[in-house]
């Protein structure tokens, strides 16, 4: 913090890979070690995810859900129980070979998610239908050997949670994973200011052990797509595995039907892809560590100072309100605060006192306002639900403008050629075309959307009889 | 929990680690899985940590300091980096050496404690004194390659928080130590209600790395002690070995004092082993996820069920309160909620409604008390305060009870042949001192209390000069 902010970033326009790593650095979300592909997340970046995850948590615990905590290891012959899990997982996970100077009989994986534990678990306390439901979810870190990484992105370890549950029904089980792709969904919107499509994968897409796996996806503002949040409908594939069986009402004994779903750190980098400016991070004021950040304008004069911190005292009870009275000067502030994407800077300097007014700076805008003392904590908190609702707007239009339809084949590819965005296009349900639309656009099917529209009757591909509607994106 | 908690446990007279196994499942705290001394934290148990984490979060963050999260994985060569660090620590961790298919070109240690990764990171963020101090905390998965294991009391991973923190003089950084020891105390004395010695570690029990190491010891109820919590002065030793350099006031070059603290799971074993007793749990009130627990009596009568929610909702209001309206009978309720330590049994039927009135149990002391429908809800709360202190003060008085003061080693060695407890006794300062007693004993020295008294002039074991009263304990 010491050193300032002076230096630019790069323009999002110029090169939005730069201008990303620019901003997590900068705004000292993060910083490297020599840990390859793992970050550190700073007291800025952690106080963001700490946000996030209260109030992700406190949605779970409403909708009935209870935390635990499994152990970070699995041993291979667990893992190994699950055939499409297995297969999914195995190229990408870390082996444990040696404890101490001994090495292992049995090598052991880090977790790169917790089905098969949670398995083990529940066979083992689930054996009537009274036991039913069980709503478990657990917030840890995964780790999934990644070749390439980048910040939040894609990461070597990242931080999450996951929910694992176990029904009586299938009906149920689906229910419950459509259930809390909506609470994603809302954080998203309602929180993070990020608008999403919900759907489904394709079968391609989905989860490895899945039956099927519902998605939440969000455009960056380069126009590319975010995977944001996934719940996946397991059916009874690891119940069988792990022979979770419960005497149901009529006393015959079934199988659970299972879910899973899970919302990672990589919301983070949504969050500065699709609200982040060339001036730095902009951070939706409900997320927002500190919401409003006092700045006093020469505040040497008597006075300022006391005046500012009884401001501050006074917001202190309806906004996060933070003070910078150290001897930086005021243009340095400016930018660091724009930097890291504080919603509002409050500026009070001698004449503003006299006045009894001080000057708000939107940070989503630029726009100064000058409000009066009078009522002013309301007028603040007014501005950050107009804040609010402006960045998600402007990124439900943006997104909007980054949509088309397109019907045939030709089009789709030209689309990919000179533009970015989603396409809303008709898919036939084979995997081929879904194999040949990525090899010749680069661009992969991010969902069939649960608000489907039957814009032709043929598959955008192969002009086959068309399936379903299908959004698609390069990705994240 | 279907099943009930019809059979009784081992009287922990009789066997304490049978009893204290029997607990941590039958009180449905944890779970074992096929992972080798790992353990499932279930609903229950991590209730019960996320509260404790929760008030100790507070009291850090009360203190100044912020969370930062660090990377899982260390590379062999930065753990290398400090000598007496990594040779206290290579034998207990364990090794990543492939990542998918691929032997890794440097193997990786799964964190046994970050001392290492915040060290690269400081070298990276402090330049100035202006940078200092720097308080940082994580809260973390840790894992140590234990040979034995016990749930919470030695577990091949755990939870706890670890902080790490810069500062520019000693006497700043030996400050925040023992201001960290004290939070620890706190939390214990006021929160668990365990009593605990405040004292600094021999340099035989000090943590690998640091020049030396505060710690609380607490007596669970066999007579054998547990440390509760460490804090450490590191010196500048970590300082050098990662070039954490800053700029002082006057202008020259300095190392950095650091200081590192940690408070792990393991402090619920000792809220067990402290509290409990042949019923079960006993958890304290200010910890206790649910302080009230209502049962209806005769709940099939007219107006029972009704009145027993009516009054769960209007003591929600100012204490943690359930009610069981399941259909097993009032004495299997009573047997779980004594089994899982619920301060207060709340019993409600219909001619308590009639006559205005419930029952209390404590769980402590089993006492029943009726009380009058009039200011329930500042009755629970007194009695709610006064479990607590009870519970406090029963721990300091069994602690008394099994502590004593010890001149000669022939008395020593009696002591621990015939008893368990603490023995206060006066110490050389010598290592072959501390080992002999080891050998001869079993016991260890746990701490030189902060509260020195100098009951005699020589060492219990050699005879010679005696430079510090030391209490000595078997342990955990």
């Amino acid at each position: 913090m010491s050193k300032g902010f002076v230096e630019k970033i790069t323009s999002r326009h110029e090169d939005f890979a730069q201008w990303y790593t620019d901003i997590v650095t900068k705004a000292e979300l993060i910083d490297y070690s020599s840990v390859r592909g793992s970050m550190i997340i700073r007291p800025y970046g952690y106080a963001i995810w700490d946000n996030i995850k209260n109030e992700l948590d406190k949605r779970i615990k409403e909708t009935g859900h209870e935390n635990v905590y499994m152990p970070l290891f699995i041993p291979e012959s667990l893992l190994n129980k699950e055939k499409d899990h297995i297969e999914g997982f195995a190229p990408e996970v870390a082996w444990v070979t040696h404890g101490g100077d001994e090495e292992l009989t049995e090598r052991l994986v880090v977790r790169p998610t917790s089905e098969v534990l949670f398995g083990e678990h529940y066979k083992n306390i689930i054996h009537s239908y009274r036991d039913l439901p069980k709503l478990y979810n657990q917030w840890a870190n995964v780790v999934r050997w990644e070749k390439t990484t980048r910040p939040f992105l894609r990461t070597l370890e990242f931080l999450w949670q996951e929910g694992h549950t176990c029904h009586e029904t299938k009906d149920e089980a689906d229910e419950e994973a459509i259930k809390m792709l909506k609470v994603y969904a809302e954080i998203c919107e309602e929180y993070l200011a990020i608008p999403v499509i919900k759907g489904q994968k394709t079968d391609k897409e989905k989860f490895a052990g899945a039956e099927y796996t519902y998605t939440i996806e969000s455009l960056m503002h380069d126009g590319k797509a975010l995977q944001s949040g996934t719940s996946h409908y397991l059916g009874d594939g690891f119940a069988k595995a792990f022979d979770i069986q419960f005497t149901d009402r009529e006393g015959s004994l079934q199988y659970v039907h299972q879910t899973s779903w899970g919302f990672t750190t990589r919301i983070i980098g949504a969050m500065i892809m699709v609200h982040g400016d060339d001036r730095g991070l902009v951070v939706p004021p409900r997320l927002a560590p500190t919401q409003v950040m006092i700045v006093p304008i020469a505040q040497h004069k008597e006075g300022v100072l006391d005046f500012a911190y009884s401001l501050k005292k006074q917001l202190s009870d309806v906004v996060r309100v933070d003070i910078d009275a150290s001897d930086k000067k005021p243009g340095w502030k400016f930018n660091e605060y724009e930097m890291k994407g504080i919603p509002i800077r409050l500026e009070v300097g001698p004449r503003d006192i006299e006045q009894e007014q001080v000057v708000l700076v939107r940070r989503d805008t630029g726009d100064k306002i000058t409000v009066s003392l009078i009522n002013l904590e309301r007028q603040i908190q007014s501005l950050l639900d107009e804040i609010q609702k402006k960045l998600f707007e402007r990124a439900r239009q943006h997104r909007e403008e980054h949509t088309e339809m397109v019907l045939d084949f030709a089009s789709l590819k030209e689309f990919f050629e000179s533009k970015t965005g989603f396409v809303k296009a008709m898919w036939c349900g084979e995997r081929a075309c879904e194999d040949k639309v990525k090899e010749e656009t680069g661009a992969t099917s991010r969902c069939m959307p649960f608000e489907q529209e039957a814009i032709s009757d043929t598959c955008v591909c192969c002009g086959k009889e068309a399936s379903s509607l299908v959004y698609w994106a390069k990705a994240y």
